[in-house]
């Protein structure tokens, strides 16, 4: 039995990342995490999805969960491109899109002629010289380049391996034009908040549970949740002896995780 | 005549860069670069091409510039490529080439099998997602990752606009393995000594020439030499007050700069 598992004592949310956590999460899981959420749900705890996920809308992302067995809804999802349609709306910013065609239906109501900003998500493939390059030549022909990057994100697991996610690629746009990217997204204080909100439930109430110590631990953390890391997605080895994050507690997957609130929570 | 032009008294030696000096840099140029360059080999002053180009290899880029009517030669161009094969021999470190075509005849000679580090340069269009994710993930595979960058530039200027250099792919990188690239080429110091020794002078007597205010000028400085800025090439406004290098003199352009050399060198 974990030790630290009285730390979770009070806990009345939980807010639950998606890759690495619910599928792409290694060996074992499968139907053991199909039934975590089921039970989870079921609890007197409140859940929220909380995912940096942009290459696919949220509707194809829960139709994927969907199929794997996961009784998940849209409107239980917090995600970075709503996120981002709203900035662009108040500010009255014109995106040049740099992102994956799965996510584009997201931005359907958005006007993208003459682009005033550039908005840069997890593009996968569509991470080309030219249209890289497109995104720079757009900044630097704005007096004041604004920059939307959603999520930050170092690395995410696939099967086939390690991939680099859109923080590698928001760094580069951010070196050539000089300038600091907004990110809207894990580990954005607002996108946490806005997720807390949609539950109902105040930070030193809830949870974070993900696989990314700096993003999804260390970043709920500043917001002054709890936050576990499961050992599973892109997990290393090291992330438990990470110089500046250090978890409220590491289980080895979302089961073991559920298995513990279930256990601590209403003590 | 340029009141600062008195600063280059006792100049013996001038490196040049190349890119958006001798071309690609704006209107004007052409029969007077060339006719620059012919009188200031003729003169009593040392000439050294100093450039990070990392697309093409000397000989083929020697023979763009003849066939612009440049009188230039291999010898006498010191360029990042051969310097990172010394390195590369001298460390016993096999790289993965993320490079142009253009540039892979200097790395005939390395052995590139089982790659224990990473060779980045100006790619151009074959910085895709594809072969950064493969460089990625050779760096993540190794205890102690070695990324070799090949300059670190942000930009240059081609006639069809600005171009994103390997700076923000090396940024990319960086970010993505939580590790500092090894930068060859300038503006690192032993890039800019290598040249200086090739042609046999002191840092105090030499002068470097070139378009970018950072790489160029504030690393000639920071080396001891004095530097110009050409206002072509990538050449911005906002460069006469940028907020930490100031060259010692600004010029419309090669022509200009040689004009005063010849001037006021020996005086």
């Amino acid at each position: 039995m974990a030790p630290w598992g009285k730390r979770l004592a009070g806990v009345r949310g939980v807010l639950l990342d998606i890759s690495g956590v619910l599928y792409d999460s290694g060996a074992g899981g499968g139907h053991g995490l199909r039934g975590a959420i089921w039970q989870l749900k079921r609890s007197r705890l409140k859940v929220r999805f909380c995912t940096n996920e942009s290459q696919k809308s949220r509707a194809e992302l829960v139709g994927q969960l969907r199929r794997l067995g996961f009784d998940i809804s849209e409107g239980e999802v917090t995600s970075p491109a709503p996120a981002a349609c709203q900035i662009l709306k108040e500010r009255g910013l014109r995106p040049y899109l740099l992102i994956h065609d799965g996510v584009r239906s997201e931005f359907d109501q958005i006007d993208t002629s003459n682009p005033n900003c550039v908005v840069i998500a997890d593009a996968g493939e569509s991470f080309s010289y030219q249209n890289m390059n497109n995104a720079f030549q757009v900044l630097m022909e704005l007096e004041k380049p604004v920059l939307i990057s959603l999520g930050k994100g170092r690395y995410y697991k696939e099967t086939s391996g390690l991939m680099l996610d859109v923080g590698p690629y928001m760094k580069a746009l951010e070196y050539a034009c000089g300038i600091k990217a907004e990110v809207v997204g894990k580990p954005s204080p607002e996108f946490f908040k806005s997720a807390l909100q949609a539950i109902g439930v105040e930070a030193h109430q809830a949870v974070m549970i993900g696989d990314d110590i700096v993003g999804d631990v260390g970043g709920a953390q500043r917001c002054g949740m709890r936050a576990l890391q499961v050992r599973t997605g892109k997990f290393r080895p090291s992330d438990e002896h990470h110089p500046e994050v250090k978890a409220d507690g590491y289980v080895d997957n979302l089961a073991e995780a559920v298995d513990l609130l279930l256990q601590h929570a209403d003590k």
